[in-house]
């Protein structure tokens, strides 16, 4: 129903917010989680909280990785503006990738995630400079509709 | 050789260069698969043939939205230099996200994909500016490990 040609024009797709900045002097990346966008292009339920997960990836043993934002009540657009800092090298950060979740959590505390962007750290984060972007996020159901075809 | 200082850590994650431009004149958006690095990062088994496999997602119904590079036998780093078109309006464009795997196909034919990226569209593209870029892949299998713990 969603995702056929022209309503996905016509609606288009969910979207976050991130700014990202490295902290050269201390040695610390900085993932600032915004806001999101067209929340219901994601087929929520009815009720639900949604929160952000952010994933620093491949995961070091040795520093956090995972980070969550508060829980918020479902409407359009939801602003967050959450910061989360990991230690780790300049070097290092080039070969990671930025995973961003959007998750709803039920009752029992199970987190279910609805759609998500992959980042690729590679190039983007010049030393200093903070870079403010929107990213489309994918929709789950879609995608696995799209690999049972 | 291509990483710098501790070699990242010390084996660092396989890349895809990818280059991007959408020509307003013919409302077509090119993608370019120009090659991929540190390939044994993505483990691969001996004598595997690699290809690269690139999605504009959510698929529009009318138009092609899946394309595949020729496979190449697995070497530390593979140029493929292979363009593909996407007739796609600028509007609609911006919804899309270009996914990106790097698979192999076994002698049965079926395609198994070791590693990916994932490229929001969103913002990237600017009419007639060709964007030329390394992006990190995530190792399909050390996903799947994660997801177990």
């Amino acid at each position: 129903i969603m995702f056929d040609s022209d309503h996905t024009e016509a609606a288009g797709t969910a979207k976050v917010q991130i700014a990202m900045k490295y902290d050269d002097k201390n040695k610390q990346f900085a993932i600032l989680v915004m806001q999101l966008n067209n929340v219901p292009a994601l087929m929520l339920q009815q009720d639900q909280k949604v929160n952000i997960r952010v994933a620093v990836l491949p995961c070091s043993e040795s520093t956090s990785c995972l980070f969550r934002t508060r829980p918020m009540e479902a409407s359009d657009s939801l602003v967050y503006n959450e910061i989360f800092w990991v230690s780790i090298s300049y070097p290092a950060l080039h070969q990671k990738t930025l995973r961003v979740d959007v998750c709803t959590v039920d009752k029992s505390h199970l987190e279910e995630c609805l759609g998500g962007a992959q980042i690729s750290l590679a190039e983007i984060c010049r030393s200093g400079e903070k870079s403010t972007r929107w990213y489309n996020l994918l929709s789950y159901k879609y995608l696995q509709k799209q690999s049972r075809k």
